[in-house]
């Protein structure tokens, strides 16, 4: 298959890009001095080889701890809990929440055979334990599992006297946090209520 | 700037692809393995290396010679003449066409300084004094520039005593007349064939 041929076909993996797309984007990089797509090569490359998971919260990282848990500004006493680490950064765009966060890395979901075990669960009663957090914020979806997971958080979490809150109604029901816009978000953040 | 943040405004540089897009790609390839993300970008790096212009017709080529100037089945008498490099993809798509490509590498501008120096058009007369081209197919745009560039052509190749054709103008396949713009079918009436 042919260089041209085969980038096609990798561009048309990605989500919303079909073949006529795919072909588009080709056929600009190639219009372009050849730089323009090393360059896209290479934060491609630096993405996969250097994003992992923070070791404490789950988020995307570039080193042993994410930039949130290193930055000494944040409040330790808040920990706001979301299921997937891309979440946490439509949370950080709206600039209004100064706390920190505990990634899931999923949710309750008994058929795909999701109980706790396969979830971030017992990392996070451990830093309950630290008796360092006040609140914690649970940001599960707004679908049927994510309320499970939300429900099943607050009971788990309960025995350790902390105040346990969930974002305001305000987020459409069966979205991706990630596709809500960040006002949107925000009044929710603003709006969270004792479970 | 953080390798996510970097591979966000890689992605937005694309024609089509503003920053929300170029999250939702990224946050994709995050959710994959990693070497999704670096058989993109080693398909990218291919590209970026390996095309060059074809040193005979201008096509892209990953050799000396493109794909269509070394295949042996192909017609070395007629000659289809296109502005671009990546217009030669769209035509091989059809299938109906057997013969070989010149790559003019733009259209005549004088506005914007391309004369025929800027343009390959002395390698173009260089093949027509082979001799074996007998028919030019001018394949040039529709556009006032690409119709200049098509009478300047034909002025051109005239005394070489080849054939000179160009593509028919009419209704595109599968359009409703009443959106089809007046020109057209002025051009459709005018070039109207028997049944």
């Amino acid at each position: 298959m042919s260089a041209i041929d085969q980038l096609t076909r990798e561009f048309s993996r990605l989500p919303g890009i079909g073949p006529r797309t795919a072909l588009r984007l080709v056929y600009h990089l190639l219009k372009r001095p050849p730089d323009e797509a090393r360059r896209l090569a290479g934060a491609l490359r630096d993405v996969a080889d250097r994003v992992r998971p923070c070791t404490r919260c789950g988020n995307f990282s570039e080193g042993e701890l994410c930039e949130v848990c290193t930055d000494a500004g944040r409040d330790p006493s808040t920990l706001c809990v979301v299921e997937e680490a891309y979440e946490v950064g439509a949370i950080e765009r709206t600039g209004s929440y100064r706390g920190l966060y505990h990634v899931l890395g999923g949710r309750l979901s008994p058929l795909d055979g999701v109980g706790p075990e396969e979830l971030n669960v017992a990392p996070l009663l451990a830093r309950l334990e630290e008796g360092t957090v006040r609140e914690l914020i649970v940001a599960t979806s707004a679908s049927v599992e994510g309320e499970a997971t939300a429900v099943y958080l607050e009971e788990t979490a309960r025995p350790h006297g902390v105040r346990i809150t969930r974002l305001a109604r305000g987020i459409p029901v069966g979205s991706d946090l990630e596709y809500v816009d960040g006002s949107t978000i925000a009044e929710a953040l603003a709006g969270r209520r004792e479970m």
